[in-house]
């Protein structure tokens, strides 16, 4: 039972990590050898350059200009200038939406925290249930408890409070969550609108198509649309297999990398001709001549990529029963891509097509069949994963004790009887091994959702994002309020009553309070913090800075910008909500942290995104519906909880009262889902055609057939030298389509300043004025 | 504990009344003045004229020919006589997929019988489990018991059959379900596309057209219609709320009629003018004459509606914001019946139009906030329906008993202190309440859906089909296999763990077999055969002839042939399925009775469709999805049941085994609902495609925009004289509509002979040689 002091004492060691790592990352920004982890984006965008290439040699490493160590915190007002719709045109709406997750959790818990402290906090605190408790049965509590509801007596009449501010709180949050859902379909809605051409907008992928032992798939989609679009059918683009041929390329790319750092060792060092096994690794085989034999290797693989390309051009195999079909107007794709096209619903399936770099092409060739097996099948994989996955960590733990690694390996005997070594082994070999699974959970995750099928990356991200929520609620949020692995508890739930379980979790909530305080600080605070430090990219940039870099494309490469990465960071998000739900009216002291770290996370992120992340694709924030679905989970699951608390607490009079609100906040759902969800999943006809009539008056004379000719290419042959696919003609359109002209500049250690916030930003000076 | 002499008793009461029914049915279809009861179907298709018009005297009322007394068992050959696609162009395509569920049920059970006599019951048999409990324990058990699963001992082997049996019943039950709905989903799409030329197939219906300031709803919607689908767009008429004209045309018709029945009785006897009195009934108020009465009141209604006609077609505020949309092709309509047509989509809603007799006129103007609200009240309300509803039903029960009645009306006391008076008060007036309650809820259901919303009639009727089925899954099967009112047992289920509910209903389950057969025989046997009989219409029918009828088309109205009634029907079909699937691995010698209730109400009703029901409209078997839907839950209803009892059996080792099988059902699920489902909700572009380029080249010059124009005016400006609507071209359009051109005659005791099973039908002779 934590007090007040106790808490005060995590607070301030997490606040102190936090600080550290604020100015950590502050002081690391600024200098000019950290410029491309701190601010890949711009570089990406073309619109920085390295800092290294000027001034003196030290100060092309260190930063020198003791004036910028002064406002070392000036990147937190910068990161909350750019305002939205700038934002949106340099990182995509993807991003922002994202972003207006942090904001919801504090549109949603500031007032909820303000009316839980101003009512619930004094309701609570002017009882004395737990000292009375402590006096008689010699119960100890802390100070916290004092605030939460466990101090309001069994059957007190203070309890009408508390469900009155669940009233509130529920109707809040559904305003708000219906408010920010309405914004962020109009945002979608116009960001469809008002984007430029895009080849997605005319194109829909067309599955399933059906075989024919007349004509080739091809013909096949050709003949279909002529006759059931004939007037809005433009092109198709059938798809290749040519996976086999991408890892080829893959793999002839490595080899010329090894074959350029073989040249450059022997450039350096004339005296020895660098040597290598052909075997496993280069670990083991035959020694070689390591410059002849990666040349030999690269000339090997440039034939075999030649007869592949070859192969797949020709052979009927390699063409999958799906393509990518092109329509004359938006309006016809929207509603090819809307309708059904033969009387089997499993053929010929229409959908959006994602944007050409949002494609998951292993995934386009799954028949209808295959797919819902796949489906059955992660379920149940999903199933067992989630409540039996300690089996395999417990079996792993067991085996990776002490003794059993003396058994098995008794030359590290000696090393492994030292007793600091024995102590740490035995302190984490167990942890470890959960952790490492815990590491590789989001990859397990997402290699389910390939496995399933799903056709872009946005989508399997999402996919595994609610997965990953799921695994969590159990596996971290339950498994904390009550003890037990997620099996015990299945076990546990199987064996009592529908109205028991409610209570169960309701009785352990406000007992587990200070522990999720405990979580929100070190996960939430210290964590964010270390988040905008950017430790991994960091090291990993120099080393690869150090050893491989060679020229400046490959310092492009080193770079990792990396992304938001949605499938672990909204999960991971909504826990917040979920506690904050949970606890806000049971503990409201809780409130405060969620708070911080919402707030917090939000400057990070928007600095983050700003300045380092690099979106690989755009969904037009079609996620909107995931997260809103999941905050209602969470509120249903926070209400349920408190009428189990309730009803233990001796106010189970309240129960018809508190089981109005699930039902009215799945009504709320519904309604929600209705009205709003259309936006992010079909494409309005009166949008198509509006744009299409504009379009139509702006440039007649666009060539739209070669524009849209080899959009959907598979990207190994577009990225290839010898590629014979794109003619200058697209090359040209499809440059103009990378080429993003804008009005921004970017300075060495701020973000660019805004065009629309004017031209007072305050900035460093130059680097080129030192 | 009923023996099986017991059954025996039983069975041989239920097939003797059965018996009578039929015999009586025989006999009275025979006689000439029974016509119009038993063949109505043919007189509303013009193909029969009464034989009382023909002979005698005598054999206009009774038919003396001998001959066909004989052969009086000949209608149901008669009724299987008739091939399945000469059924559909008869009945409609409604009728024949609802006599599918019969030949389903056929399909499902009959295989599964022979499987579960040849191996279970011998597997059930040779055991001496109960001989042994009735020796130890003094335990009664019958001999149907000894069949059942309760005869095989705690814990042995032989439960591993039971399991196999259960796959293999699932697997083959899957098997029909998925054949069969393939066959539907066929037929269906097969019934679009041979369909004559129909206004729906161009129509599509347009709800919450947004009020706008400058334009009419008609003009909006053309404007909106025009620039949003340019090339597809044809014409369109408003909806028109005409419901006050409706009443008052109904109420003039029953003025005029009243009128007509006051000139008869004064033509009669001309000595006295009838009198009436001007209150309510005509039970109080002013005496007056009552020709002069009736007369005046015709002509003041006569005036009212010409007013309300004008006012209607004047005041914008009878234009509701809705209107149907007709499209130059089939294609147009099918784009945009499945297209979301702007950004908001609450707004501009399209979805196809049913046929004009399928529209239910009064709903078609509820906005979209109304329509989730009205879900929720009529959700909860029938959450309280299904589970409270014994509470006022006790009531009024407690209310009805002898001591109540005297002390509120002590004038009646005398007469209901009659002992034999007295017993049948006692006896029945809590058993009335109850009755009464169960007669009227598939009309308080209906009344639900209205509320809704729902636009067709079909739709209607396949919404109040699920509520029925749900609440007599709970007040008649649950309540019957557990005693205690629905709200008990969800009082026990809320307070019992998730494993243990299966448990509860599992050990329940097999005690029940007896009661449950005499259910089915009573219910199913001599019920089916008691529908045959139209005992009700036939009484109405003579009464309405005696005293009312005085033209023929008089005579045409008190025919009354009634439908199939989708709404009680179906779900009382679905309670056999559900205990055919329940009772097939507990206690195989269930299942004969469910085979005799499939094949008799396969015939009878197959008769019934022929001969008797007209049904109001035709939905292209729209409800399948629904029944298939049932059928799963049924199946995975018995599978949880069957796992409930192995456990308590001391099988519990076989529940992996077996929480594999609704795993695998909800798969299939899915599956079938991907796979056939779109069939039943959409319509396919490239069949609409196929149809429209047929039509074109076959009729050019057709004018669709006349044929549409008035298809869809509401009924009230239809049927009237003063309707100028229509013009004379339109008339002879919807004329042609009505007068079907048919290869078919009547027979006068016999359906018609069919053309395809040619002309070797057994016939009775013709009433005119007689």
């Amino acid at each position: 039972m934590a007090t007040f002091a106790d808490i005060g004492v995590a607070a301030g060691i997490n606040i102190l990590f936090a600080v550290a790592f604020l100015v950590a990352f502050a002081f690391l920004r600024l200098q000019p050898f950290n410029d491309r982890v701190y601010f890949p984006k711009w570089y990406l965008k073309g619109l920085r350059s390295s800092p290294m290439h000027t001034g003196s040699f030290v100060s092309k490493f260190v930063n020198l200009d003791w004036r910028s160590y002064i406002k070392f915190l000036n990147w937190v007002p910068d990161a909350l200038k750019m305002p939205e719709p700038e934002l949106i045109d340099h990182a995509g709406l993807d991003s922002v939406v994202y972003l207006r997750i942090y904001l919801l959790g504090l549109k949603i818990f500031v007032p909820v925290a303000l009316l839980a402290w101003t009512i619930l906090v004094p309701v609570n605190w002017t009882n004395n249930t737990l000292a009375k408790a402590q006096a008689t049965e010699k119960l100890d509590y802390s100070d916290i408890d004092k605030l939460s509801i466990s101090n309001v007596p069994f059957g007190s009449q203070r309890f009408w409070t508390h469900i009155v501010m669940a009233y509130a709180f529920t109707f809040w949050t559904c305003y708000t969550l219906r408010k920010e859902y309405a914004t962020v379909a109009t945002m979608r809605l116009h960001f469809l609108a008002t984007e430029r051409r895009r080849p997605d907008q005319f194109t829909v992928l067309v599955r399933n198509v059906p075989p024919d032992l007349d004509e080739s798939v091809s013909e096949l989609v050709e003949h279909f649309f002529l006759v059931n679009h004939p007037d809005n059918y433009l092109t198709h683009q059938v798809v290749i297999n040519a996976n086999k041929l991408a890892k080829l390329v893959k793999e002839k790319k490595s080899k010329e990398n090894w074959l350029d750092y073989y040249q450059i060792k022997y450039s350096r060092n004339q005296s020895k001709r660098p040597m290598t096994k052909t075997g496993f690794l280069g670990l083991c085989g035959d020694k070689v001549d390591a410059i002849d034999y990666q040349r030999a290797e690269v000339e090997r693989l440039s034939i075999e990529i030649a007869e592949e390309r070859e192969r797949v051009r020709k052979d009927p195999k390699c063409i999958m029963p799906a393509a990518f079909v092109s329509f004359r107007t938006r309006w016809g794709a929207a509603v090819c891509a809307q309708t059904q096209q033969t009387r089997n619903p499993t053929l010929w399936l229409t959908e959006w097509a994602s944007e050409p770099r949002d494609v998951y092409w292993d995934n386009l060739a799954i028949p209808y069949v295959s797919l819902t097996i796949r489906r059955l099948i992660a379920a149940v994989a999903f199933f067992f994963l989630t409540f039996f996955f300690m089996i395999p960590v417990t079996l792993v733990q067991s085996l990776a004790n002490i003794e059993g690694i003396e058994k098995r390996a008794p030359f590290l005997k000696p090393i492994i009887e030292i007793p600091f070594i024995k102590s740490v082994i035995q302190g984490f070999l167990p942890g470890i091994a959960l952790k490492l699974f815990l590491i590789v959970l989001p990859s397990i995750l997402m290699m389910m959702s390939k496995f399933e099928g799903f056709l872009s990356i946005s989508s399997l991200e999402r996919r595994a994002a609610s997965r990953y929520y799921i695994f969590n609620f159990f596996n971290v949020f339950l498994v904390s309020v009550i003890a037990g692995t997620a099996f015990q508890q299945l076990n546990t739930f199987l064996h009592q009553s529908a109205n028991e379980i409610p209570k169960t979790i309701g009785v352990a909530i406000p007992m587990k309070a200070t522990f999720f305080i405990t979580y929100v600080m070190v996960d939430g605070w210290a964590g964010v913090a270390g988040e905008i430090l950017r430790l991994k990219p960091l090291i990993f940039f120099h080393l690869k800075n150090f050893f491989l870099v060679k020229t400046e494309k490959d310092r492009e490469e080193a770079m990792d910008p990396g992304s938001i990465g949605f499938n672990t960071g909204e999960p991971r998000i909504q826990l917040y909500f979920l506690l904050g739900l949970v606890y806000a009216v049971v503990t409201p002291v809780f409130l405060p942290f969620i708070l911080v770290f919402f707030a917090l996370a939000y400057v990070v992120f928007r600095h983050q995104i700003i300045n380092v992340y690099n979106q690989e694709y755009e969904s037009a924030a079609a996620f909107w519906p995931d997260v809103h679905g999941r905050i209602i989970c969470a509120l249903i699951f926070s209400q349920l909880v408190l009428m189990g608390l309730m009803s233990s607490k001796g106010a189970a009079q309240s129960t018809p009262l508190l089981i109005a609100l699930p039902v009215l906040t799945i009504f709320f759902h519904r309604f929600c889902k209705g009205r709003y969800e259309p936006a992010f999943a079909r494409y309005p006809l009166q949008e198509a055609m509006m744009k299409d009539t504009l379009e139509r008056a702006r440039e007649p004379n666009f060539n739209l057939k070669a524009y849209l000719q080899y959009a959907y290419v598979h990207p190994v042959f577009k990225n290839d030298d010898e590629n014979d696919y794109e003619d200058d003609e697209v090359n040209g359109i499809l440059d103009e389509n990378v080429l993003v002209p804008t009005k921004r500049q970017s300075r060495k250690n701020t973000p660019a300043p805004s065009k629309v916030s004017g031209t007072s930003t305050p900035s460093l000076p130059e680097n080129s004025e030192l």
